[in-house]
């Protein structure tokens, strides 16, 4: 498969990139939308088609049948270690490194409370302005309750220049930048930071199952990231947790609920820390959501993640090919590196009517998403979207525009979009 | 109904008991395996029917067709508030004041933080000995990230001594004793905390749904409790926070995740916390979870609390008195109070075979719970349990003693039981 996209690009040309996509057969094992586009799959996954019998083997043999005995004989219990497993290959860690459980959110409180206090003559994390905000906030009320500042950069040289004062316990980035799409070299990042005597957390929310990680390669210390964007586990699926195995039975979660617990089911009085990655659990795991994600994962499992990649990288620099021939009237401003290697699976651009186009174009069926305040974001989830889908998303883009249908008023109310 | 069990039980007593109950057509609205009598409902609630339907719903006509857009068109964005409008009559709190979201523990975390904080110049929390596990894990680590001293005490008359040195902050107890089945006084034990200074905390997970509450009346500051005990919402389904409404905008949550934020999907860098119970959410809601939970609210909303209180005292009176009369040679010690206010809705007994007796029950379809080290627990949810399910359970608890049954080797290694 060729990643050039030059010359005059016809139609012809994207029916025969998907006739000899080697991915292409993924599709049918989804349930989608007939006349959709969906380029979305970033912020919420679509169905694997095997979902529903798994969520009903669930809910009546598990839950209504077994009932509370389920949580042995159908291994409820084990279920954040055991999809943790089925994380790890697809994240580059280890068996031992991943859990899933709770929220993106909560799981970085941890990990970040963890790094602070493996620094403790450390006075500064440095995460960046223009992080998912998520992780800007919890970051602060992290480094608040720990009593450190943290330093939110506008660009890597900043970076450089908290590592040279000595005084970073820990660096908190996005792998890939949820607005535009930016992708940091995540082995030079890390080395820089450990160069410093500082620890490395990662989000892998835009990265994981989207391409070839390497975290125990790189010897990142603490990584987080999301169940439901490019991992396909439904609507809130959630979170997945790693900490290097240098760190295991080394560090302390704050959130010590008793699935924590070396042995949750002795009820001791007395919190002892599972020395393994289930310290970094906490409540009792919500199954139902972990089921949908457990079927995603086995299918994902069983894909050649640099396919995935290559394919990724064929799509969205097919969209800003054609973007950049067929629309360049538009007035929309390219806001994703156009160098393979520093971008994720999706292509953002600016526009003043940001919000307005999107809405027509969902109206349309071509699923993208706006982000506040003037971001247009196309996310490119190889395993369901075709080169034809990005042909004709283009398509609709170009009628949007030139049949002033963007401007019907009630596209000027900006309602939530997540 | 008489709650009084005198003289010589019959059968026949508890057949007519069954007859007039005014509950009984509940348990036509759950799927139940047959040949089983559910004495666990205050561990896991059963499956209500109306459940497999709604999450076709969610699977096939949000995720799969609505794809991201249910966010808004299915208000999956709203499920956190909705469900806690849901659960305020339940509890005797305002629709504003309760939000559900994240596991027990979790809100534990966040309410006590935010209690600490309230009273700034005391340092001291208070909880007890006996409380559950994860809540004391979660008050250690919790307490020690605020400075200040967490003391677990042995009974009432210590809680007043701490309150009287005026250095208490908070106090947090669980309602229902998850061993004993145990019941503090709510309003009273309130109302001594609040006279000295302090905040009161309460932990409703073994009491939410299986009798009035008044939190609002009784002037209670923070609570928590669980979704999938006889709330029934499914294993591991997203717990319930109450926030007083007097605290609302007056206090800071410390898992400061971008669902709590005033306008969340203005991506704002800075946090800016919620002034509603919006602001103790954290990341996204796990909405798979969160359907079957809103199934059994819809249920339990048309439901008069009362008359499930009512049908709870009885069975546990019955079961008690059956117990007392027939079953005096087994060498069970009841560890729940006989006086029906000073109790939940499940009865506990030690006996230092109590993992074999539980085992061996289980495996004649009666499903009780073990406790480490000694407890049997049996708990009576008043939609599905039966008088003749009491009956009955007695009967198979005298042939399981009676047969040696329990002596049999394979239940002598004690496994995870939840």
């Amino acid at each position: 498969m060729t990643k050039r996209f030059d010359g005059a690009l016809r139609l012809a040309d994207f029916e025969a990139l998907d006739a000899t996509d080697s991915l292409a057969p993924q599709r049918e094992k989804f349930v989608l939308p007939k006349d959709v586009i969906y380029l979305d799959g970033n912020s919420l996954g679509p169905m694997p088609s095997s979902v529903p019998e798994r969520i009903n083997q669930v809910l009546f043999d598990e839950w209504a049948q077994g009932l509370v005995r389920s949580w042995n004989s159908a291994d409820w219990v084990g279920a954040p270690l055991r999809l943790g497993q089925k994380i790890a290959p697809l994240i580059g860690a280890r068996d031992s490194e991943v859990a899933i459980c709770d929220s993106t959110s909560i799981n970085l409180f941890k990990t970040l409370t963890a790094a602070i206090a493996l620094r403790p003559d450390r006075q500064t994390v440095v995460t960046e302005k223009d992080n998912f905000p998520s992780d800007l906030y919890i970051a602060q009320s992290a480094g608040a309750r720990a009593q450190v500042d943290v330093e939110a950069i506008d660009n890597l040289s900043e970076l450089d220049r908290h590592l040279s004062t000595g005084a970073v316990a820990a660096v908190v980035f996005s792998h890939v930048n949820y607005r535009t799409g930016a992708r940091y070299d995540l082995g030079d990042i890390t080395a820089r930071v450990h160069d410093a005597g500082a620890l490395m957390i990662w989000d892998l929310a835009h990265s994981a199952g989207v391409m070839p990680l390497h975290l125990s390669e790189s010897g990142v210390d603490f990584a987080v990231g999301c169940g439901y964007k490019f991992l396909n586990g439904g609507p809130g699926a959630p979170s997945f947790v790693y900490v290097s195995e240098k760190w295991l039975g080394k560090s302390l979660q704050p959130l010590t609920g008793w699935f924590g617990h070396r042995d949750p089911f002795s009820f001791d009085p007395t919190y002892q820390p599972s020395e393994t990655i289930q310290q970094w659990l906490c409540g009792t795991p919500a199954i139902l959501s972990y089921a949908p994600l457990e079927e995603s994962l086995d299918q994902l499992g069983a894909i050649d993640l640099q396919a995935i990649r290559e394919k990724s990288i064929g799509l969205t620099e097919a969209f800003m090919a054609l973007v950049e021939q067929r629309c360049p009237h538009l007035g929309l401003t390219l806001i994703t590196p156009r160098d393979e290697s520093e971008r994720g699976s999706q292509v953002s651009y600016t526009h003043p009517d940001a919000y307005a186009l999107i809405q027509a174009l969902i109206d349309r069926g071509v699923i993208g998403d706006f982000r506040a305040p003037d971001v247009m974001r196309f996310g490119f989830s190889p395993l369901v979207v075709r080169y034809i889908d990005v042909w004709n998303a283009v398509e609709h883009l170009l009628q949007v525009y030139s049949d002033d249908a963007w401007r019907d008023p009630r596209y000027l109310n900006r309602s939530r979009v997540t």
